[in-house]
This record gives structure tokens, C-alpha cells and sequence, in this order.
């Protein structure tokens, strides 16, 4: 059956996340039941990472094997039918070799986490970012950001129920920007831990709000130890924004 | 009573637009039960212009006449409070004189248009964007916005239930511009009539699909009819994005 492979955006509001789950509407089981109904049969589409619930992407990739050589605007625009009412959208659909594996090729992620820096909550960009009141310091969140780059071990950004072998990652870019009323940071490595760009996300914020000195955050990193790291961030503010392939 | 001036976002996706209707829930009687609930009595809410059924505001313009001096801290927390749980935000509290009136001292409105034009559908923008299948070209859109800035009898693009006394308008700033998949247009002028913005929106987006010449767009109007524009823009794509006040 010939493979293709999927970009796809999805507001992850009120979904389980990626991965089909028991206990709620997953992407994947959306993706799933619309490949059912454009082809008349049960398929599977594997995803590059799982998004936990409620993260958003702009970029999520995966691939399918199809019964057909359809045209790919004919599989895009089928899809995209029948995956309504969801707000999960088929950006592109293109034929792969039948060694490519959205998950095992891929060479890195990247990661947006958008926080909306006011006083007053959200409206319009409301289960888009995460609300933080009091003002933080984007020029310190960098600061901080700098100790986490490079190889560590990242066990104090960890989530308990992490499946990965090892908690050693290499972390090729993680920056602060401010722009106006909202702070964004942008996460990128080969691959990161359950919950990791959330967790890193939690502690930068506490040095952002000055309850943290700039320095606990490499102590926290030393210590290998999730009860030194900040809590975990919302999930709202999350986007997969990118899954990086070999030319 | 003392004056306050609000600057208010809101998400208008399920709302009837600003104004109090009998047929629906406004921003106004949400804001205005959100003063009651804070005061304890009965209070209007005066904005500087009403935005119809699902156009959303970054930053609407209103004033409030409260019982007590509170500082503006309490009055804009507490409004948060009770605003809840719709999409509506304040962002600032300023006292003004009693002689300003958020619609009456009003120098200028601007508003943005916000187009997706790409062939998937939108997922984490729904309901905030207009999605265009087909692909526009932007800078004929631009050559089309020239032919309409400056005074003019906008009668083509205004709606037939417009209660203004005069369809003269000046249209000071009408720009198109492509940002990746996005067009935005951006319109600035001292007032708009009924629906004007959304029909200089659907009339540019013929321009921009190659339907009609940039040329028919002064052509439009100059023929003073309304059937000689082009269709309705929807409310999903359009934002209230600054009430300009004298210093």
C-alpha cells in the first residue's frame, strides 16, 4: 500500500491528546475514523509524538498507508471532510517512500509555548495561552533558558510517567521573547521527555515572576530530581510547531 | 457618579454582537450584569460603537458612570470576576471627565480583517478567521483598497439596514497584505457605516481570486447601489482593533 505522509493542525481543546485513549476523543481516533470513511476500510496513521491533552499544533506530522495512489489533493480534501465537526485540518498530504516513519525518521521537534503577560485574562485568545497576571521578566526567563541547553540530564523536567529509556536529552534551542502583552518560548531538540517543555516552561516562569533566582535553575537541573524542577505548565499554551525530517 | 473608561476584548464567536437585543446575549448586557453584580444596582454600559453578531474586538472603547470612586485595580478585577465564563476581557480602567463619551468623542476606528488563504480549513484559528480556499493575490487586493481610500459616497458597500444619516464616509487607511498564509486588511477611518469594512472585504477578495478586475472596484463605487459591490464579508474575520481618542 503506498505511504503518505500527513502535516496537520489541531486546536487540542477538549481532546485527550494524540494518542487514542479509552476515555476520550483523541486526534489520532478523529484521523482514523476519517480515513475509515474515505477509504471503507480500518487504518492506522502514526504520528510523529504523542501531544498530551489539550496541546495544540500547527505542524503535527504522521503517515498512512493507503488501499490507492490517489491524487494527494484528493486525499487532503477528503480528509479534511471527514474529519468535521473537529478542529483538526490536513494542511499538506504527500507521497513518501515506504521506509519513512513519521515517528523513527524524524531529526527533531520544535515547540511554541505562548504565555499572554497581563492583568486581565484572555478573550479572544482564550485555551491559547496561558494566563500569567503578575508581569515576568522575559530577559531573566532567557537567562535561565541558557542553562538548560546542551546534553543533560533532564530528570527535574521529567514527568513520573515518562516511558523514555533514558532521561539524557540534548536541547538544541530554547529562547524567550517578549513581544507586547505576550512571552513566547521556543523549544527545540531530537526529541524531549513526557511533559519536559512544560516543566521547563513552570520553572522559567517562576525566575519570569522573580521567585526564582536566575542560578536555581541550573541547581534544579543538577539535582536529577522532578521535586527540584517548577511545576508543570498549563497545556493551552503548548503548540507543536514543527517535526523536523532529513532532506 | 464618577466617569470611568473601559477598553474591552472579546471573543464575539455565540455572541449578538455589542449591543443589547432581545434575541440573544450581547457583550453590553454581559457587562452590564457583570457592573450590576460588582455595585449592586443597575448601571449602562456606553460603547463607542457596536460590532455585529461574531466580530470580535481586541480593543473596544466603552464608559461606565459607577456609585463610588474605586480605584481602577478593583473595578477592573472585579468586572474580570464577574464576566465569567464569556469570552469577554477588561483590559484598563481610566477615569475620564464626565464630559467624555466612549462613542461621541470617538476621533477614529480601526479595524482588521483577518483572511486564511489556504486549501485546508482552519483548526486552531476557527471561528477567528475567514478561510479562502482558493488562492487571492494580494497585491491586486491592495491596487482595489487605493481606489477606495479617501471621501467617498460608500453607498455600494453599505448595508441596506444602515440607519447613518449620510453615506459619505473618509476612508483613511485601507491596506491588504499577505503574511504567509494569512491576508490581512486593515481599514481605518473617523466612522464606518453599517457592514462597510466586511463589504470592502468581500468585494477585495473577488479582486484577489482574479473574478473581477481592480478597476471594477471604482466602478462599484462610483455606481452608488449597493448591488454593484461585492458580497458580505463573514463576521468571524473581523476585529475592532483600536476607538482613537483626541489626546
Amino acid at each position: 500500500m503506498p505511504r503518505f505522509k500527513l502535516i496537520l493542525e489541531y486546536d487540542g481543546s477538549g481532546l485527550v491528546g494524540w494518542q487514542r485513549q479509552a476515555n476520550g476523543l483523541s486526534v489520532q481516533e478523529i484521523l482514523e475514523i476519517a480515513a475509515e470513511r474515505f477509504c471503507g476500510r480500518k487504518l492506522i496513521v502514526h504520528g510523529a509524538g504523542r501531544t498530551d491533552a489539550g496541546v495544540h499544533a500547527l505542524a503535527q506530522a504522521a503517515h498512512i498507508d493507503l488501499p490507492k495512489e490517489w491524487p494527494t489533493d484528493v486525499i487532503r480534501n477528503a480528509l479534511n471532510q471527514h474529519v468535521k465537526p473537529h478542529a483538526v485540518s490536513i494542511i499538506t498530504v504527500e507521497p513518501v517512500a515506504d521506509h519513512f516513519d513519521a515517528r523513527r525518521s524524524a531529526r527533531g521537534r520544535a515547540y511554541r509555548y505562548r504565555i499572554l503577560n497581563r492583568r486581565a485574562p484572555a478573550a479572544v485568545e482564550r485555551g491559547r495561552v496561558w494566563h500569567v497576571g503578575v508581569p515576568l521578566d522575559a530577559d531573566a526567563m532567557q537567562e535561565g533558558a541558557k542553562l538548560l541547553l546542551g546534553k543533560h540530564d533532564f530528570t527535574s523536567f521529567r514527568d513520573s510517567e515518562c516511558q523514555a529509556n533514558s532521561p539524557v536529552k540534548t536541547l538544541d534551542m530554547l529562547a524567550v521573547t517578549r513581544q507586547g502583552d505576550e512571552v513566547q518560548i521556543e523549544a527545540r531538540a531530537r526529541s524531549f521527555l513526557h511533559h519536559q517543555v512544560r516543566n521547563m516552561v513552570g520553572t522559567l516562569k517562576l525566575v519570569g515572576a522573580g521567585k526564582w533566582r536566575v542560578h536555581r535553575v541550573g541547581e534544579a537541573l543538577e539535582a536529577r530530581d522532578r521535586r527540584a524542577g517548577g511545576p508543570t505548565a498549563p497545556p493551552e499554551g503548548l503548540y507543536l510547531v514543527e517535526v523536523i525530517y532529513p532532506e
